[in-house]
């Protein structure tokens, strides 16, 4: 464990007020969602391309699309909607997406590998680093190493997980324990979420130390969006 | 009124599931969004692109997509939310939608001229007509003669109203009023929605004579997708 490793700072938003916010907040990444009280849906291309103009006239901000095209917990996907995600993915990433979130799986509520295979491999030929999202946390806790490596080997070069929990505090001993098994896997970096309260976000942020951290470290407040000035000011105290 | 206008089922849709069930249903026109639990936001280029090859397989259904940036029900929008608005509209038309469905607001809750005269300009350009949806029942009930003409004027051909209450059942009379200031207005149209529940869109079925007719009529059914089989089979019975 180091204390020296810079801390990223990635803020879910699904407004263009809120990208503005999350900005003079601090954030480090965006992840830019539509609805995120629906847990997040796939960005429209309008919003991706003022946030880039924003971005691009303020300072360097990561900006990853969230590539998911409904609601629901069951993150199981038909053939029609793969369709959808791959042509949005695309359109994102021609409109200036730096990279993209999305999970899948399968009615077993295991990874759905062709799913997954399919997006990373399409954000990756057009260059674009790919986090596997919290539809990890929905996999069973006893599989986490194998789910772990998986996800690597699909092309996902991270994991956003709140350690099968609802916040990333709640979650954190097995967080821990997925650091640990990650440890040897160069390729792959964990993200710590979810945040959904200031307190905890202040908690965090002033004890970053309670977190495991493995290369460069990642924090994602979320939905946040509505009060991210005071959260950003409470963050960044 | 007569009793002989066709009846155009407009149905809002959330999902390439709830777009199937709603074509199987019975719809004339398929209102397209994202995440109706806020009301309905702009739907992607992706979910956009996979119904309309769904209807150019099955049946001539009308397409039109929701322009709506962002949650919140102000519809006060700046001026980067225009920007994303309108390119949004831009990539939805050259991807096949049929019309599209707009409101703005001022902070007063007054229509805001400029902003919808600029959408609705837009939508024109491309050949594509515009409904005004229900911000308008927003506005002042005392104001919804001059509000009407101003809507007509600024180039919607449409309006989307449940007679300023939360259900189009509960805003009979408003409606009434309305068909009844429109009568002259050639050039626009009344909606009648929003219909929450099965047994007030069974019942305006059974009983398409209690809501007034202008022209042809259209039905717009709300915020159903989730049990769309159940309520289309309700309401073709």
């Amino acid at each position: 464990m180091t204390t020296t490793t810079p801390t990223l700072l990635e803020i879910c938003i699904d407004s263009y007020d809120s990208a503005v916010a999350a900005i003079r907040g601090g954030a480090n990444r965006l992840e830019l969602c539509a609805a995120l009280s629906e847990g997040g849906l796939t960005p429209t291309v309008g919003l991706l391309r003022e946030v880039r103009k924003l971005i691009d006239d303020v300072r360097p901000v990561h900006l990853y699309a969230m590539i998911r095209c409904r609601r629901g917990s069951d993150f199981c996907f038909s053939d029609p909607e793969l369709a959808i995600m791959v042509t949005d993915l695309r359109l994102l990433a021609e409109h200036g997406a730096d990279g993209f979130v999305f999970g899948a799986l399968t009615e077993q509520a295991e990874i759905h590998r062709e799913h997954c295979r399919l997006i990373a491999e399409e954000a990756l030929r057009l260059g674009k680093p790919v986090t596997f999202h919290r539809a990890f946390d929905c996999t069973a806790v006893d599989t986490m190493g194998e789910n772990l490596r998986l996800v690597g080997s699909l092309g996902f070069t991270t994991i956003l997980t709140s350690g099968f929990e609802s916040t990333a505090v709640r979650g954190l001993e097995n967080i821990q324990r997925l650091a640990e098994l990650a440890k040897d896997l160069e390729f792959l970096r964990l993200m710590q979420g979810i945040f959904f309260s200031r307190p905890d976000a202040g908690l965090f942020m002033r004890r970053p130390d309670r977190l495991p951290r493995k290369g460069e470290q990642a924090v994602c407040l979320w939905e946040v969006a509505q009060r991210m000035e005071k959260v950003c000011s409470c963050v960044m105290r």
